[in-house]
């Protein structure tokens, strides 16, 4: 690649980016947009829908940047809670680490691979330069200056674990904090037994009261049977929707209050819709009490699973981490999740089917993830132009214009890889929940590092490796030869990653301060339906898609630092744009449902030791390669020490 | 090898067992030997010593066979605990997998690998066929007979999981039961804290006090912290063995009762030996006041360590399983051992220093375990003929007779292997001692491990592939290929295993029977001691040396069943006179020092698993070999479900 390619890049998506962000200040202030961009403030009543027009609505502003900019962690803690203040300080974190990398990548690393021997930089005629004589590809076999890298290797990595673990501190004494902090909530004083093993003649609420009055008499207090209520609920929803229909039918006088009886409303006679909604509601109501007593009465509802009640904190927390049967596999507890973070579906099924769901979902996740793939290239195969042609013969005409075919033959195959990647997230979070969590917390955080493998695997080392997934797996399996295989491997890709860090990267924080998928339904919505205010949900971040994105541009910059130091700069000014636009969406438009408590962290952790331990990885195989076989010796105790220090620190902290 | 080198080797080992049997029978009956052959007896009174001759005593007697025939697992549990039991079960487990195997593999197996395409079975002349002609290599490639090795293969993995999971059940019943059974004792309610932090004003025993009075009120009841008491113990062991030698000399007549002051004894003054023993008693009584009034008072001398008692076992369960405190490194917990299982060297280290000797622990075991034949090799290079004669000129005469020189080349290798190896289980002692334990049962637990995989390692894998330490390793790094060296390497060994099973296998069992170390101590001892019977102490079965060895013919006998079922019956004769023997040996010899209550099996669990695993990578080896890939496909699916049984057991049980 060119530095002319690559400013073009750069140029085109600077452009994006103001124009995004011009946009932006703009579309925020029409209230009929208040919905997409600021609907936290919209439920929280600070933001009022005035529908009288100025002209400062059409200019843009930079308030919001100052806003966003000025959010203390207290207020966001406050505001967003304790896993809005682990996904900034992920942000904050990767900024210290990229600046002091950047600093030494910079200023040391860059001109020492400028002024390598392969290559001479032909300043006169910069953009025709190309991007390798700022790597360290630049840099001639058994040189001396590779010393240099090797320093730099080994400063950023003591560096990053130091971060690291004042960062772990920092975030575990925050969770104790919030612990300290919290009143005294129900869930605190309950928990979750399931496996309940039930004899022939008693009941499933008799079991579980004769079991904790006689093991825990002095802290038991009560306890609720759970049953399968999945016809009382949608019962419970249909009379929430009627009533929601008929409060707005009374309210409204300009609604149609009459539609006729049969053939889709077209004929028959006419009947009074009030009249009809009343009557269904009471039709509805009866059908409820009789569900209502029919589960209350009839025991073949009873999911084998309780929520036992203690009379203090200390009482739940000794029957949690107490084994309460000499078969492990019955009377399981686990800790009650917040009401609000309730998971249902797998609260009747036994220990033997969690098993089965988690090994189905664990073996569906690995071919998915290593297959990814191949479905991807045969739908990139398919759609080339002629075949297109032959699907849509109406296009034939637009499709023989010259720069309507370039752009489809160029964008097509990566807007389709596009496309399945954004599939990925809530296809792994749908195997999540059928693995047998019972919260939706847990259930996001395994998703998460779902999500985050998915993306090492196939963006990173399918880039790398260029090959078919057998072939990458293949290289897996000879453990020996992966260093040897990355460090040939990965410096190629170098001006790839560097690209992608200012196309996918910016393009993806950028569209998400525009939220360009919520607009585009408010759009096509907006002339069908009338919104109002009770009806707005406020959405939460979803943290299992962007906690990996943000961790795998970090994996990037930590494993091309010394490689091509030139993508530092780029990651920086990501991460920058990340650091505002997300302070931006915490306070306008996420409001947090539940709370897992800093339950993230370990997994930004566990993925930072990864990339470093990657790193460390090839440059055993950049030395060797380069015929410095001292110093690739002298670089295997790291990997060693980091591991340690992992081991240790997961030891260290809660 | 030729049938005829197994049968003399059968020949000669049979000899040999038979006439370790025959001297056991007359040896134990001399009353010199009691202490070698019935130190139990002796310890629990139920032997006397006679010394009156009779004519009985010189001829062999089969009573003790009939008596540990008779040994029931009731009687076995009651004298010699749990852990004896479980040593016996993992015994019968082998006998009663080994006889399913061996009617599979006599009766079906070996017919079909005797007929087979390779060789003819020369019945006329059967002392000249190769063992070749009854193994799997006997048959051709893309034979269709192969589909019943496949068949056995299935059968005998379904046969022994089914019987782990029942013999685990049983198990765990019986750790149950065995909890149940035991009366109130003090560790019960006790547990071990240890890294306890301390501040500056307040002693260990304060800290230790205010914190379970606050966070334990209702259930704590005391606690005692422990001091570091070096000089104090050997103190008292001084003045024990005075003590000892004091009342022996006072009722003893025929003792010398003066010695002269200096020089030895050879001269100064005459010295009553009652005075000068009864003036040093006060002296050292006199020092132990001393030091035990410096340990109560001054605080330098305790470790951060206690033994905290509470009310209840439920208040020791609590207080155990509960984390104690938001750091996790300190307040840590244990469970209290058995008051003779303590050992005591790491109670006052800190979390940082046992975390760092487990980590060197395990480093130098898995260098030990890998460099081992290293050294063996070097040692066995130098010890060749030649060298000896250098090193030893007055033996030349001696060494240049055939038989003799025949004698030192042939056996001289192997003994210094046995030698080394003799070696193996007291070092992997040593090295879990200083691992960080504090009861003798867990280091016995993780000796037993480590010894296992270096059996493993050393034994199996150097002599299957019989390469260098570096090679072996080697191959494990390339996972993909270890089905097809191992399919290469392991039937090649076939005669050699066959071999070990009746050499080494049956030797070891007998000289167990025979105790031959302890039998040559005593004689060399017997004419300079006059041993009484208190000075006696009763071994306690080394089960880090022995429940490896039995699991080791285990693991043989799994991966060698198909290839070579010739191995079969004298497996099954080595496990039957290991039945005999130990039964024995538990009546007469060992007596349990600590119990550790049936923890061992989850390691005989894991081990036979293992075996399992590897037996089907050698079957999908070999099918792939003889090219019936669709067999070695075939039975891909049938590790994955080893493992996940042993994933379900270990949920399953405790």
């Amino acid at each position: 690649m060119l530095v002319s390619a690559l400013l073009t890049s750069l140029a085109i998506n600077s452009g994006l980016c103001i124009l995004f962000f011009v946009l932006y200040s703009i579309l925020r202030k029409q209230p009929s947009n208040y919905a997409v961009y600021v609907p936290r403030l919209l439920a929280e009543g600070k933001s009022k829908r005035r529908s009288h027009f100025n002209l400062e609505r059409l200019i843009p502003s930079p308030t919001w940047l100052k806003n966003a900019w000025k959010l203390s962690e207290e207020e966001l803690l406050s505001s967003s809670g304790l896993d809005a203040v682990v996904f900034m300080r992920l942000i904050t974190f990767s900024l210290k680490v990229f600046s002091f990398a950047g600093i030494i990548g910079i200023f040391v690393l860059l001109p020492v691979n400028c002024t390598g021997e392969l290559h001479i930089v032909d300043f006169t005629n910069l953009p025709n330069n190309s991007l390798d004589v700022f790597t360290i590809s630049n840099i001639g076999n058994g040189s001396k200056r590779l010393w240099i890298h090797f320093s730099a290797v080994y400063v950023v990595t003591i560096f990053i674990c130091y971060l690291l673990y004042y960062e772990y501190r920092y975030i575990s004494s925050k969770r104790m904090a919030y612990f300290y902090s919290s009143k005294p909530q129900p869930h605190h004083f309950t928990i979750l037994v399931h496996s309940i093993p039930v004899s022939v003649e008693s009941s499933v609420s008799e079991s579980v009261d004769r079991f904790f009055s006689e093991y825990h008499p002095s802290t038991y207090l009560s306890h609720i049977v759970i049953h399968r209520t999945n016809r009382l609920r949608s019962l419970i929803n249909d009379a929430k929707q009627l009533y929601g229909r008929l409060t707005h039918l009374k309210s409204d006088d300009t609604q149609q209050k009459y539609h006729r009886s049969c053939c889709f409303g077209l004929c028959g006679r006419k009947v009074d819709l009030t009249d009809e909604y009343e009557k269904q509601l009471v039709d509805i109501e009866k059908n409820l009490r009789l569900e209502q007593s029919e589960v209350s009465s009839s025991g073949h509802k009873e999911a084998r699973a309780a929520f036992v009640s203690f009379k203090s904190r200390l009482g739940a927390a000794i029957a949690f981490h107490l084994p309460q049967s000499s078969n492990p596999i019955e009377w399981v507890t686990e800790e009650a999740p917040e009401p609000d973070d309730v998971y249902w579906p797998f609260f009747s099924s036994s220990f033997m089917h969690r098993w089965i769901s988690k090994l189905t979902v664990v073996v569906a996740c690995i071919t998915l993830t290593i297959l990814f793939l191949v479905p991807v290239l045969i739908v990139q195969g398919l759609t080339n132009l002629s075949q297109l042609k032959t699907w849509f013969p109406f296009l034939e005409s637009i499709l023989t214009i010259k720069i309507v075919s370039q752009v489809i033959t160029g964008y097509l195959p990566s807007l389709i890889l596009q496309l399945f990647l954004k599939a990925v997230p809530p296809i792994m979070k749908f195997l999540s929940s059928i693995q047998g969590y019972i919260s939706h917390s847990n259930i996001e955080k395994s998703a998460c590092n779902k999500v985050l493998w998915f993306t090492i695997w196939n963006v990173f080392f399918a880039t790398v490796f260029s090959g078919t997934a057998i072939y990458v797996v293949d290289i897996f399996l000879e453990p020996k030869q992966i260093p040897g295989k990355l460090a040939v491997a990965v410096p190629a890709q170098a001006s790839f990653f560097i690209a992608y860090v200012v196309t996918t990267g910016w393009t993806s924080v950028c569209s998400e301060l525009f939220r360009i998928i919520p607009f585009s339904f408010s759009l096509i919505k907006r002339p069908f339906t009338r919104s109002t205010d009770h009806e707005l949900e406020v959405p939460s971040l979803p943290y299992h898609k962007d906690i990996p994105r943000i961790l795998f541009f970090a994996l990037l910059g930590i494993t091309y630092f010394f490689l091509a130091p030139l993508i530092l700069p780029f990651l920086l000014l990501y991460l920058c744009l990340g650091y505002i636009i997300y302070s931006n969406q915490f306070i306008n438009v996420y409001a947090p449902r539940y709370e897992s408590a800093g339950k993230f962290w370990p997994i930004v952790h566990d993925s930072i030791i990864f990339s470093l331990v990657l790193m460390h990885a090839i440059a055993v195989g950049i030395f060797t390669l380069k015929k410095l076989s001292l110093a690739s010796s002298l670089i295997c105790p790291l990997p060693i020490f980091t591991l340690l220090f992992n081991d240790y620190c997961r030891k260290r902290f809660l």
